[in-house]
C-alpha cells in the first residue's frame, strides 16, 4: 500500500490555514560550504516546532465522526506528542499523549497547554506503545502512529509539494530520517511529480535502523540506539515508509554524531535558526561530504526546532571555545 | 522632503529577486503573552541577516552610471556596512566601508567576503564619517548613509508594503529606532496606504535619541549612549528621518536594556530564531507593557540576527541560570 500524489494533495487542502507553508530560505554561505546552491526547508519555524503537525494533523482530519468523538492517542517524548495535541486541539478532539517517565517538562508543558492529557509511562517507546495500544483497545481511542500510517505519511508529503513549488527546477532534497515517515511522504510527492528529482536520505551514525533495513531488505530492529537527534531514535521503520523508501528513496547517508552537534551551532551562527540536533542532521551531511552532489540546486530539511535550552547552551559554548577563543579582538 | 509611496513601490521593483521578502511569521506564545495576535517579520532571516541590504541597495541603484562606477563609501561598525558591502557587489560596484578600529573579525570578514574594502578609523561615528567624507571628496566615492536619505528610507520602507501585502487587515507595527531610517520608511508606506494603522517606534533607555528628539521638537544629540543593542546607538537622527517621525509616527516608547537582553533568550527558546540585541528591542517593548494594545493584530520588526555568538551564549546562559536551574527532571 503507497499514498498518492492524489492524498498528498488532499491533505495540503486538509491542512491548509492549519499549518505555515514554510518558504525555502536560500543560503549563500551554505551554499559555499557546499559547492552547491543550497535552500532550507525551514519546518523548525512550523507550528509546534516541528513538521510533525503536518502528519498528526490529516491523520485525525481523515477519522470518522464517530472516532474522532472517541478521541486519539499518540506515544511520543518530543514533537510527535505536541504535533498530535495541537492538531486534536484546532480539531476540537480530546487527546492523550503518553510520554516515557520522568519527561523533560517543557516538552510536558507543551502538551498540557496544547490542551491534552500527558500519561507519563515507562521508559521506552516500546512499554509506551503497549500503553497506548492499552487506551486504544479499552477507551477506544484512535492511535495516531508516529509515522507508520498512509495518512501520516500524506501529511509529510505537502512539504515536497511545497518544495516543488517554491523551486520547481530543484534537483535535490536532503531528509533526516527516523521511523521513515517523513521521507516516505516528500519522495513520494516528488517522485510522483518529477522522477529525476533526487531524494536523499539521513541517519545518524548512532541510529541506523532505516540504513541497516535497507542492507537487509526489510524493515529489521537495530539493538540500540544512542544518539545527539533525539527526534532519530527509532529503532525499527515501519513496513509502509520501509516500503516507501526503498521504492522512492534514491540513497541513504550516515552522519556522524559530532557533525550533528557542530552543525547546531552553525546553522544558528549563519542561518539564524535554532534547530534541534534531528534537524541540523541533513544539513550536517551535506556540509561533510557525505552526499555526493555539485552544482545542484539542493533543499535541505530542516525538521524540527524544539531543542533543550541547556543542551542548545552547550553545543554553543563548545562551538564558540573551540572557533572563537583569542580569534576576535574585543574592543 | 519626504519619501513618498510612489518611490517606495519603486524601490520594491528595485529589490526584486535581490532581497527575501520575508513572511509574517504568527506566534501563539508571544500573542498569549501580550493578549494581542503577533506576527513577527523576521528580517534576521534577510540577506546578510537584516534589513539594511533594503535601503543600501536601493540607493545604490539609485545612482548614476557616473557615480556607480567611481564606487560608493559607507560608515558603520555593523548590519549597514554588510548591507551595502554586499548590495554593490550584486551591482557590480566597488565599494569601501569604514569600521572602528579593532573591529569584530566576523564583522569584518563579512565585509570583505562580500568584495568590500575595510577601512578601520578611528572609533566613533563621527571620526568614521569623517573619513568617509574624505573619500567621498578626494575619491568622489557617493556616500551610502546609514538613514539620513530618501533612497535609503524609500529601501526600508519596502517592509511597510510586505506587511500589508501580507496581512491587510494588521492593526499596528512596532519598529526598533536608532537614526530612524527603518520606522521612517515603514511608517510612510503604512500611513500613505491606510492612515488608521499605528506605528510604534522603540528606543532603548541606553540611547534615547529619537525620543529626546521628539520631545525637543528636533532633531538634537544625546550626550550619551550606553546599549547592549549595538545597531541602536545613533546619538542624533537625521534631518530627513526626524521630520518622518515627526509626522507618521504615532508613539514612541522606551525598553529597559534587561529587558531587551531576556527577550533575545526567549525568541531563540520559543520562535526559534537567532536575533541580535537590536533586533529583540520591539518585542522586548510589547512583552513589558511598554505598548497599549490589547486584541489587536500586531507585527513586530526583527530588524536583525547578527550577534556576536560570544554574547549569544552568553544571554542563554543567564537565561537558562534563571529559568531552568532546577526546574527540568534529566532523564
Amino acid at each position: 500500500m503507497f499514498t498518492t500524489l492524489k492524498q498528498i494533495k488532499q491533505a495540503r487542502a486538509n491542512l491548509a490555514g492549519v499549518i505555515i507553508p514554510t518558504l525555502l530560505q536560500s543560503s549563500s554561505t551554505f551554499s559555499k560550504l557546499t559547492g552547491n546552491e543550497i535552500y532550507l526547508k525551514p519546518e523548525n519555524l512550523q507550528k509546534t516546532g516541528s513538521f510533525k503537525i503536518r502528519g498528526a494533523y490529516n491523520k485525525i482530519a481523515n477519522l470518522t465522526k464517530e472516532e474522532q468523538k472517541r478521541g486519539v492517542v499518540a506515544f511520543s517524548a518530543g514533537n510527535h506528542g505536541a504535533g498530535t495535541a495541537f492538531a486534536a486541539q484546532k480539531l476540537g478532539i480530546k487527546a492523550t499523549v503518553v510520554m516515557p517517565e520522568n519527561p523533560v517538562a517543557s516538552k510536558k508543558n507543551a502538551i498540557i497547554q496544547y490542551g491534552a492529557k500527558a500519561i507519563e509511562y515507562g521508559t521506552s517507546s516500546i512499554t509506551m506503545y503497549e500503553k497506548a495500544l492499552e487506551l486504544h483497545q479499552e477507551e477506544g481511542l484512535s492511535m495516531i502512529h508516529p509515522f507508520d500510517d498512509l495518512h501520516i505519511i500524506a501529511g509529510q508529503g505537502t512539504i515536497g509539494l511545497e518544495i516543488f513549488e517554491d523551486l520547481p527546477e530543484i534537483d535535490a532534497v536532503i531528509v533526516p530520517v527516523s521511523g521513515g515517515g517523513l521521507i516516505s511522504g516528500v519522495a513520494t510527492a516528488l517522485k510522483e511529480i518529477k522522477p529525476t528529482i533526487q531524494v536523499i536520505g539521513v541517519n545518524t551514525e548512532g541510529a541506523t535502523a532505516m540504513y541497516t533495513s535497507l542492507q537487509y531488505g526489510h524493515p529489521v530492529e537495530v539493538e540500540k540506539v544512542n544518539t545527539i537527534a533525539d527526534g532519530l531514535m527509532a529503532k525499527k521503520p515501519g513496513e509502509l515508509t520501509f516500503a516507501h523508501t526503498q521504492r522512492y528513496v534514491d540513497d541513504l547517508v550516515l552522519v556522524k554524531e559530532k557533525e550533528i552537534a557542530d552543525c547546531v551551532s552553525l546553522l544558528a551562527e549563519r542561518a539564524k535558526l535554532v534547530v534541534e540536533p534531528s534537524g541540523a542532521a541533513a544539513m550536517a551531511a551535506m556540509i561533510n561530504g557525505h552526499i555526493n552532489l555539485k552544482n545542484k540546486k539542493v533543499a535541505v530539511m530542516v525538521s524540527g526546532g524544539n531543542i533543550s535550552f541547556e543542551l542548545f547552551q552547550n553545543l554553543i559554548s563548545e562551538y564558540n571555545e573551540r572557533n572563537y577563543k583569542n580569534s576576535e579582538v574585543v574592543k
